[in-house]
């Protein structure tokens, strides 16, 4: 599918890059329309600016026009300031003129909650798109190319002249004006384009983002997003930035149902379940934190730190007190802080002598402050499994200067944990202009260290797999498909969910649909015993309910006995059901239960769950979702990520299960919900039967839901 | 157990209250004899201050003396900065002197981690015990009277003359006069005192809270511990706390391994498993915090706020994204925001007409900044459900003065999340100063507002249920205690264990020991089949494991087969077990297992283990933990935490199990569990069978370890 256009990104390059702007509803002042002009007008030695309004010939010193039309040029950027309803006919305006981009910082639209204004909405970004004049907004609060200094936005506040290398995007223009760029000036923390998005009726965080990715001054992409337009276009540009080494670093609201309500109230995104958000962010390397300052940190770390050579930290402080805590909260991430080796430990106590503990976390008291402690530094960052150094410290002495100096020179990473005054304006400010990462609390550090890595290691499995994309499907898989998509039911009989596994490489357990009872006992024979027997119909999906499950069956009597009382009772529960009669299958033994299932999720589309097996996934909740299709390296993962995983790894004397089949499985379920996308709502596999290594896995039940849209007439048995 | 004396009590008031300071070590220059001398003489117009160093006749303009004996006085307090080995002849001067107490900044003591060094600190310590001149320390900075201004410390800092209501203790006094103090002045929050306790040889960390539960001026105690001293005497400083309403709020460190190894090579204090120390600080209404500005922040909340009136909270921003952001922070620490009754949205959309949001979180745009604010702010805060009002903007306007004219004139919270510069010297410093409870990020709001609502309602449940105590041991259960006392093993078979339950309450499921096979199928008979055998041995602790377990016997051929299997396969598995014979057990069907156990934390005492049971325990983990004793109460918490009680509840159809006899057996084993402290190391009761409700729980497996000190020679079955 293709997400981007060349003229988009053209227009999106004219938009952020303007050589001259067009503010329409400029006025003189009060309210956005002289915002936006007085914002503007501070490039106006490097931009050409052109107020638009009919009522004055002048604003602020600069000649006024009438309108787009009697333009000098066709403006880069199109600023609009007008009410809600001229919003349409000012963009179509200077779209004749030949405009670049429009900002539309207009509101009134669906933010209103009314219909009318929520189609009016879609009219203005319909014409953006059709006409190639594309927007940001509307109710947005503009946007700041802020390594050139052009701020087109109705905000008076700016970075005071701080660049760097990270795009912030945000929905919330009051979010990016407000609380990020306050925060970013206190951090001292640059950035190199602020986008408010608003309504997002024509381009959106994704396409922005994208942009970015081009971008050569961007690095870190940071965002803050109520709800996605369209999660398939961010998808396509995490995975790009993956691949393009350039971080994403996310606010994303829906955490709990509250946000939710209030995102949907404030720009109608839909937000889906929240856990699956994670887990697709996780998948593709998407870092979301949790508020501006551990956005602003952890891009900042992302956009200057390399991949850290080893996953190890060591921590050195002027303190035990802070020592300790800092490593409490390092360890509490997962990070690993490896103990210093002998020669470390005598090289730093030569230098400390008793006062001190040569350790990792160190307490080197006074001696941070000393001219030795660049030597402390290079002990401890010198260690062979030490990735990045922490100095956990209040900057005293010409302390910055050494760590400034060593992060200079070493080819590992150097944070800086700062625990004095945040208004230091002395070392601290120091620290800042020289880009060293800083952290003004120890569980903030560790989750940006821990982040750091994550991404990382994330990247590169990514890139070793290669792109994750489903195969063709099989001709067996392709006439698979025909058969469902002539199918006349949403639900599947169990054997019938068996059958479309198996095209995809998913076995079942062995079994024999039996239509007599003379029939069942004659295939529990040929299965051997013991054997179970179930009911067999598309309209029974909760058979243990409907009590139509017999498990553990020894004998023919028994079986005999089984398929007259299940016919019985699935006809009591359900008199109504198509029954294609009793399977009699084989009992797996020792195997381990698992549950393997796909759910299409009305934003991200399939994703596949992991889980706990049998009843108990209802009660612990112990799953795990990837979004669909998934590399083994993924499978590899989820098979890790629950806790019942130990019942796989051999548990209390048990053979080990077959993971690697396990993991295949995975895979080919995941593939199969990519091509069945569209005409499958669920499908359960409940318990997948892992047996002992070397052995494969079975499904014992599976159970598959088609989608509305599948509506056709018969059967696949038949 | 008597803890704090008057006598200590009133040294620790002279030592925080002084009238007199002796600084002995003083110096003119340089060192910390410097620092403590220069810090004390700030209040020499109030306090009378005394150099001694017998190589001075005079320091910074001040008289010095050669020794404390030659002191015109007594002093109040002896602050000490001698090199380590002249400490105790120091602190025994000063004690025929009749000092009031010390603090000893000298360092050189057991964090050397040095054998000699510790056995010094430990006589300094008793002599200080002994003679009743209480000291802090040694290896502290000292303390400070911030509320009379009285700076005992070797530190140059001070807080600026910011005095509030916040205690704080920290055994690592460049945590205390470095990080919390400068945060402190940057947050603009004020304490009453700040004592750093160092190594704690004599006063620690619960001894100083104990005495600031006393202090008027003190409403929170906020303390930075990395390990306890003794952990029975903080149990019993945060019950008193607890009773009289002045929150702890804490960091210990201990969350991971990293943080713990670097604890002990620092102070040398035990950490224990951290998840019990979670607990017990979550039933004693201890609020344990991560980093310093938490610490601060929340502390100042609880001090600054009361009770909410109801656990609802309202948020009101002046941006939709920063509301979403803080309603979905407050959603995911579990607050609750009401949904606007439609008086409150007439109310406010009649202010803000379509310009805004009128909901729970509100977004009412340049309102915020209006003269209608505080009608918006009292349509929420009037709403019956909310306790809280949350501000989340960036004090536009006037409105922190509307802010705070609200908070005075309500009596529900106000809170408020600033989004704005952390450094602003306007409208933040006005609200900083009138003591409204700031926070500068939308995750620590929710998290102090969660901490707030938790500690009272902690608070409420334990005065209500009244002193946690175990009741004395009935005779029955005396007994018992003599007859365990006199055992000489540590072990016990599980028909000894069950006997052991019984005398506390728990009964066990209905069983006979068996001597022969015919005696097991008698048994049999009795109790009804289907039965289970089990060995009875105190020396085979993990009978499935011995193959010595059957179950769901159902005749008397089947009892009797088993009954020899299992000596004999008991009997290879352990040859020179004791045997007491074949426990003939009822089957107990229609039960939810569950599993209790009791293990004694070197540190903590007697806790109290409940979980999901049967061999599911070491996989889900899904276990909690309390201190024992506990209350009812408390005893219905732990069943509401745990997954597992999803089965408890009645799960896909099946009857509601007894609940309340499971908590009943819950306290019982908890005042077992005290009732045997000493001679108990472990209990463990798996599964413990909830019957149905209205049908009580049963024992059906039971282990017993007694400690080794239970050291003696006959069996309970004799």
């Amino acid at each position: 599918m293709v997400f981007w256009t060349e003229e988009q990104l053209r227009s999106i390059d004219r938009m952020l890059n303007p050589r001259s702007i067009a503010v329409v509803g400029a006025s003189p002042k009060g309210g956005y329309g002289a915002r936006l002009l007085n914002a503007v007008l501070k490039c106006k030695q490097r931009v050409r600016i052109y107020p638009v309004n009919p009522n004055y010939t002048e604003i602020a010193g600069v000649k006024s026009y009438p309108g787009v039309s009697e333009l000098p040029e066709a403006p880069d950027l199109v600023g609009i300031v007008v009410p809600y309803h001229r919003v349409l006919d000012v963009l179509q305006e200077s779209h004749r003129k030949g405009a670049g981009a429009a900002v539309v910082i207009s509101a009134g639209f669906a933010e209103r909650g009314v219909a009318a204004r929520l189609e009016l909405q879609h009219k203005v970004g319909a014409f953006a798109r059709a006409s190639g004049l594309r927007m940001a907004g509307p109710n947005c609060l503009g946007l700041a190319n802020v390594k050139d200094d052009i701020w087109a936005t109705a905000s008076s506040r700016t970075l005071g002249g701080l660049t760097g290398p990270i795009g912030l995007v945000c929905q919330s223009g009051a979010t990016a004006f407000g609380p990020f760029l306050l925060r970013a000036v206190d951090a001292g923390i640059g950035l190199s384009y602020i986008v408010s998005t608003g309504n997002e009726t024509d381009l959106d965080f994704a396409d922005f983002a994208r942009y970015l990715l081009d971008d050569p001054d961007t690095r870190v992409i940071a965002g803050f997003v109520e709800g996605f337009k369209d999660v398939k276009k961010f998808l396509a540009v995490a995975e790009m930035a993956l691949e393009r080494a350039k971080p994403i670093v996310l606010i994303k609201i829906g955490r709990s149902e509250s946000g939710a309500r209030a995102a949907q109230s404030h720009t109608a995104a839909l937000t889906g379940a929240d856990a699956l958000y994670d887990a697709v962010f996780e998948q593709y390397g998407v870092i979301r934190v949790q508020d501006y300052d551990d956005l602003l940190e952890t891009a900042q770390l992302l956009a200057h730190q390399r991949a850290p050579k080893k996953p190890g930290v060591a921590v050195v402080s002027h303190s035990g007190g802070i020592s300790s805590l800092t490593a409490d909260m390092c360890g509490l991430a997962g990070l690993q802080l490896p103990p210093l080796s002998d020669q470390a430990r005598e090289g730093i106590n030569s230098i400390v002598k008793e006062f001190g503990w040569a350790a990792n976390p160190a307490d080197v008291t006074g001696f941070s402050r000393s001219d030795s402690f660049p030597q402390i530094m290079q002990h401890m960052i010198d260690e062979p499994e030490v990735g990045t150094l922490v100095v956990a410290s209040a900057g005293a002495g010409n302390q910055v200067d050494q760590v400034i100096e060593l992060r200079d020179r070493s080819d590992k990473n150097v944070a800086y944990f700062w625990t004095a005054s945040r208004g230091d304006q002395g070392a601290l400010a120091k620290l800042k202009g020289a880009n060293v990462p800083i952290f003004y609390t120890p569980a903030k550090l560790a989750a940006g260290l821990r982040s750091l890595l994550d991404y990382h290691a994330r990247r590169e499995q990514r890139v070793a797999a290669g792109p994750t994309r489903a195969p063709v499907p099989t001709p067996e898989q392709q006439q698979m498909i025909e058969r469902l998509r002539a199918l006349g039911r949403t639900a599947l009989s169990e054997s019938e969910s068996k059958q479309v596994l198996a095209a995809w490489g998913v076995g079942g357990t062995r079994e024999l649909l039996a239509k007599s009872a003379q029939a069942a006992v004659e295939a529990a024979k040929r299965l051997g015993y013991p054997v179970a027997l179930k009911v067999d119909s598309p309209d029974i999906a909760h058979k243990s309910e409907a009590g139509a499950v017999r498990l553990g069956l020894t004998s023919a009597q028994e079986v005999s006995k089984a398929y007259e009382e299940i016919l019985a009772s699935a006809l009591r529960h359900a008199p109504t059901a198509a029954i294609s009669g009793v399977l009699v299958q084989e009992m797996v033994a020792a195997a381990v239960e698992v549950i393997v299932g796909v759910s299409y999720d009305p934003q991200l589309g399939p994703m596949l769950l992991f889980g706990s097996g049998g009843v108990l996934v209802e009660v612990y909740d112990d799953v795990t979702h990837r979004h669909c299709p998934i590399t083994r390296a993924e499978a590899l993962e989820m098979v890790a990520a629950v806790k019942g995983s130990k019942l796989l790894r051999g548990f209390r004397g048990k053979p080990a299960a077959d993971i690697e089949a396990l993991a295949d499985t995975l895979v080919r379920v995941s593939h199969l919900a990519v091509h069945l996308d569209g005409m499958l709502a669920e499908l359960d596999i409940n318990p997948l039967m892992v047996l002992p290594a070397g052995r494969g896995v079975k499904a014992a039940d599976a159970l598959i839901v088609g989608s509305d849209r599948a509506n056709r007439l018969y059967s696949l048995n038949s």
